[in-house]
C-alpha cells in the first residue's frame, strides 16, 4: 500500500502501479469545476489574481521563456517529434532577381513550418496525458482525443486563461550554488521546494493561480555540452511525491526547464512519466516543458525578486493536446 | 509628382509607383535605431510604456484575439497558403484499445501542425516585404531573407518586444453604426481615424509604442456568410494615404481584422498592397493581420475604455518572416 | 431484398444499406487468398501474367498515368486534403550568390513535400474503406489502421505486386463519340463495360490479373473548363451495380480519371460512396483514382490496341493507406 | 594539373577543384540533346532498349528496389532532412467508434505524409547539384533553381523515361565474396567496375541507355548494426575517377545501395561529393541512391543473370530537384 509519502526515499520501487495510482485518486479534481470543466487548474487563476499580477510589473522589463523554434533542437524523432522544420515560399532572393516583377517594385516573401507540438517551449494540454482509460475529468479517453484531435479539452480552451502571477524557483542555484545546475536523474522533493522558498524569501511564495517554474539548470548544461538525450533521456526534475504539494499549492500550472518535468530516470523500476499521469489527467494541472528559464534566473537573482507577470497563452490550435508558446514574463 | 496627400480621393490611380516611392521615401526609419536594428518601430516600446500599460489591468479580464487555428480557416492555396492541418499521431483511441499497454496505465497523445505561417492570426515580420530591392532598413533583399531564412529581421528578433497598450479604434462601429461594418473596399483615412478617436474619447489617443487595432467589422461579416474571398479579395482597410499618419503617431504596431491590413481592391488601377510596401521595409511597422477583434470591441464598447494591456509576442522560429500568434489584451 | 441486379435502374434509391449490404457478402472474397493475405485481388497478377504482359511491349513508348504533384491539383480541404505543397530547402538562387562557398564550387538544392496521400494520382489501399466495423478479410477495422497506420495490408504489402497487363476501357469515345467525354453522373454499367470491350475489340478483353482502366473523360473537361467539384462533387463512374462484373472479371485492380472511380452523386437518396463499400474492405481490390489516361487513350485509339504493360508499383510508405504513384504504361 | 586519371590513387588530394573541373569539361554533356533538354543521359534509352528491356521478362518475377518510408530511417536532420512523417487523418478505431455514423456503414481512414525527397530510396533530378554558379546545360543556377523549383529540368520532365534495361553490378561479392559488403571509405575504381562486368558475365554488360545498379553492402551492414552514420557518413562508393567510364558507358543512369553514390570520405583533403559535381550538372547524369539491391542481388546471384527489366519512374512533382521512389525490377 502506497503511504502517499512526499519523501522520494519512502517509494516503493518495484510498485510504480501502486503509487500512481494512489496518488491519482488522492489528488484527482474531477467534477471541482464541473462536468463540463475543460481548463482543470487554470480555474485558480481569477481576475483580481490578474490585477494584482499586473500590479508586479515595476520595471517594464520582458523577458522571452522560449526556447528557438528550429532545426537545431532537441527532438531526434521518438514518437515522430523532430524538431521544426522552417521552409520558406518565397524570398528576397527570388525577389532581387526581378524587383519590378510585381507592380511598383513591391516583393514578399512567405513561410511555413511543419512541427510536432511538443516539439519545443510548449504547453501539454490535458488531453496529452491519460490514466488507465481515462482522460482529465473522468473522461473516457477514446471518446476525448480521436483523430480529429480533443474535442473535449482541446488546447483552445486555454486561450484566454494563461496569464497570471508567475514564480521561480531556482532550484539549480538553491541546492547547487557552486554550478546553479541539478545533476540528471535529481528528484526535487516536497521538502526542497519549500526550501527553496523559504531561501528565496518571501517573493516566491507559491499558491493560488499561480505559475510555478521551477529551474533546474539542465538547459544550460546541454547548451554548453550539446544536446545528446535532453529529450528524453536522464534530467533532474520533480519527484513523483511532489504531488501532493502541488495539489495543495493550488497552482494553476507548472513549467520547468527540461523535456519532461519529472525526474527521469523515473523512480520505479519500470516506468514511464507517472507524475504526468497523476498531474494531467487527474489533477488537471497544466505543464510546460522545456522552457527557456536561464535570463529569467539572472533577471530574479539580480533583483533579488522571484514574482512577476505572465503571459503564456498557447495557440488556439483547435483540438491540440499541446501548444508552442512564448511565455513572457515581465518584471 | 506625388504630394503625399492624406485624403484617398486625391491620389492618382495610374501613378502607384510614384505614390509609393514618394511616401516610402518619406516615411523611412532606416537608420533610425542604428544600423543593427531588426524590430523597427517595436523600438518605440520602451519599459515606462510596459509599466503604464500594465497598470490599465484593473478589472483582471484577458480577452483572446486569435482566430481558430484548424483547417476550416479562410485560406485557398494562394501561394501555398492552406490553412493549418493538424493532425494526431498517438489518440486516446489507441490508448483505450489497451490502456495498460504501457507501464502503470499511462497513455499519451501527441500531435502536430502544418501551417504557413501567414495563414492566420499573425505578424508580419520586416522581411515579409521588400521595396525595389531593399528589406527593412536598406539592406539588400536578397541578403536577408533567402531560401534559408531571414538572416537579419527574423521574427525572433521580436520575441520579447510586444508588450504594450494596445488600443482599438473600432472603425467599423464609428463609421458604419447600424451595421458595425465598412464595406468592401473602404479605404479608412487619416481623418477617419482621427474623427474614431475623437468620438471614442481620451482612452482611444493613439500615440508612442502604442499597438494600434483597426477594426473594420469584416471578420464578423464573413464569419456570418462565409469566408468567400476574404483571403485576398475586397476588404476594407487602410488608406495607402495613412501612411503619413502612421509613421507620425509612432506606433510600434498595428493590426487588423482583415487577410491585408490594408483596403482592397488597392487604390490604383495596378497595384498590389502598397501601403505594405512603404510601412514594412521603409517604416519598418511591424504589421498583425487576421486578427480577431470583435470580442475585444464589445468589451471597448461596454466599458467606454479603448486601452488595455497588450501582450503580443511571435514565436521564435529562426528567421521567419511572420509568426502565429494569440495575442491577448488584459484589462 | 436487393437482386444484386445489374442494371442501375433497378437499385432501390431509398435502400443504399440494403444493396450494399448484399453486394458486400455476395462480392466477398475474405479468406480467399488465406487469413494472413494483405493484397486482395492483387493476387490474380501470377508470374505467367507478368510474362504475358511484358510480351506486350513491341513499340517501346511509355506513357505516364500520372497527373502533376503540385498546388495546382483539384484538392479543397476537404477531410484536410489539401494539394500537395513542395518547398525547397536550398536552391540555385542560393548558390549563385556565392558559387565558392562550398569545395570547388559545387551547389545543392534540396526540397521537400507535404501531401495527403489521397492528393492526386493514386492508389487507395485495402485499409482505406471499412464496412460496418470491419476491414479487409474481415479483420475489425480497429484493430488494422490505429494512429500508427495500418498494420495489415498497409499499402508496402504491395510494394512489387503491380506488374501486369493494363487494358483501357474508354468510356467516354464509347459511349459519347462526338464528345469523348461522359457527363457528370453517368453511371457506368456492367452491360456498358461489355459493350465497349466488344467495340473496342479483342485487345481490349478483360481478365484475371488485369489492371482495367476506365476513361470517362472527366479530366479533359475540367482541363479545359477549371477544376471547380473535380474533387468530390459530380462525377461519371462505375455505378454499384458493376460489382459482380468486377468480381467475375476477377481483375487485380481498377482506375479511373475521376476523384472517386463510382458515379458521383451515388445512386441513393442518402449514400457515401458505396461501391468502395462493397469492392475494397471485401472484395479486397486495389482501387486507383485521379489517373491522366488522356495521352494514354489517344495512343490506344491511334493504335487499335487497348493492352499494355502497366507497371504501378506504390511507394512502401509503412502502414499506409494509400500511394501516389507514377503509373507508366509500356507499349 | 589534372591527368584524367582513372587511377584512385593518382588523384592529387590537395587539388580537389582542379580535379573535379578537368572532369566536368571533359566529361561534359551540354548541348548534346539541345538547349532545351531537361533530362540530360536519360536520352539514352530509346525505344528499341526499351523493348529489348521487355525481352528480358521470362519469370515474371519482380523485385521493389526501394527501402521502407517511415520515420524508421537514416536521416538525422542534416538540411532539415528528417525521415518521413506519415500521420493518420482518419483511422479504423474511429470507424469502430460507430460503425453507422456514416451512410450505410461505411468508414474511411486517410493519410498524409511530410518527407524531404531525398529521405530514401530516390533519384537525383538534374537540378539538385550546380557546378561553380551552373545547372545541367550550362544554364546559370539561380534562374533553374528558385524558390519556386526547378523551371528548367524538374523532375516531372523524367516521368516516363525511366523504364529501360536494368545491370547489376554486385561490388560487394565480387570484392569481398567473404562478406559480401565493401567497408566504408573503399573507392571503386572502373577497373573494378571492369572486373566486376567479366566476372559475372555477359549478362552484365553494360552500355548505352542501360541503368546500372552498384551494389556496396553497406545496407546490409547498417541493417544489421545500426543506421549510425549512413545519411553522410563514411560509405564506400565510386571513386571521383570513374566519371570518364560512366560518360564513356553511356548509361541512362546510376544507382547504389548507399547515401551518396560516391566514396565517403571523399578523396580529397577537402571536399564534397565531387563525383556528383561532375556527373549530374555536366554530364547530366541521373543519380539514384539509397536503393536497396539486397533480394535483387540475391535474384541474380541465384539466376546468374544480372540484367531485367528497370522501371523507375519518378513522381512527377513539379519543379522538383529529386523524388521519391519505388523502382520495380522485373526477371
Amino acid at each position: 500500500m502506497s503511504s502517499l509519502s512526499e519523501a522520494p526515499g519512502e517509494l516503493d520501487r518495484v510498485d510504480a502501479a501502486g503509487e500512481v495510482a494512489a496518488r491519482a485518486e488522492a489528488f484527482r479534481n474531477w467534477g471541482r469545476w464541473g462536468e463540463d470543466d475543460a481548463i482543470g487548474t487554470l480555474n485558480f487563476i481569477d481576475a483580481a489574481k490578474r490585477v494584482a499580477a499586473a500590479a508586479l510589473v515595476v520595471d517594464g522589463e520582458t523577458v522571452s521563456l522560449a526556447q528557438s523554434f528550429d532545426e537545431d533542437g532537441p527532438q531526434r524523432g521518438w514518437k515522430k517529434r523532430n524538431n521544426p522544420v522552417h521552409t520558406m515560399t518565397g524570398t528576397g532572393l527570388d525577389h532581387a532577381r526581378d524587383p519590378y516583377a510585381q507592380p511598383h517594385g513591391i516583393g514578399g516573401a512567405d513561410d511555413m513550418i511543419v512541427m510536432p507540438l511538443q516539439c519545443s517551449t510548449q504547453w501539454d494540454g490535458l488531453g496529452h496525458i491519460f490514466d488507465r482509460g481515462f482522460a482529465y475529468n473522468g473522461r473516457p479517453a477514446g471518446e476525448v482525443v480521436t483523430t480529429q484531435g480533443d474535442s473535449a479539452t482541446g488546447i483552445e480552451n486555454a486561450a484566454e486563461a494563461i496569464v497570471s502571477r508567475g514564480v521561480l524557483l531556482d532550484m539549480g542555484r538553491h541546492l547547487r550554488p557552486e554550478t546553479g545546475e541539478l545533476e540528471d536523474g535529481y528528484a526535487i522533493s516536497a521538502a526542497d521546494l519549500d526550501d527553496c522558498i523559504a531561501a528565496q524569501g518571501a517573493t516566491s511564495a507559491v499558491g493560488r493561480g499561480d505559475v510555478l517554474l521551477v529551474r533546474t539548470g539542465q538547459l544550460a548544461r546541454v547548451r554548453r555540452d550539446g544536446w545528446r538525450e535532453y529529450a528524453g533521456g536522464a534530467a533532474p526534475g520533480l519527484s513523483l511525491t511532489t504531488a501532493a504539494w502541488l495539489h495543495r499549492s493550488e497552482i494553476a500550472a507548472i513549467a520547468t526547464d527540461t523535456w519532461g518535468f519529472e525526474v527521469r530516470p523515473n523512480e520505479f523500476d519500470v516506468s514511464f512519466q507517472p507524475l504526468h499521469q497523476v498531474v494531467i489527467p487527474n489533477m488537471g494541472l497544466t505543464v510546460g516543458e522545456m522552457w527557456d528559464l536561464e535570463r529569467l534566473a539572472d533577471e530574479c537573482a539580480a533583483r533579488g525578486r522571484y514574482e512577476f507577470l505572465l503571459s503564456a497563452p498557447p495557440l488556439p490550435i483547435t483540438g491540440a493536446v499541446g501548444s508552442p508558446i512564448n511565455p513572457i514574463a515581465v518584471f
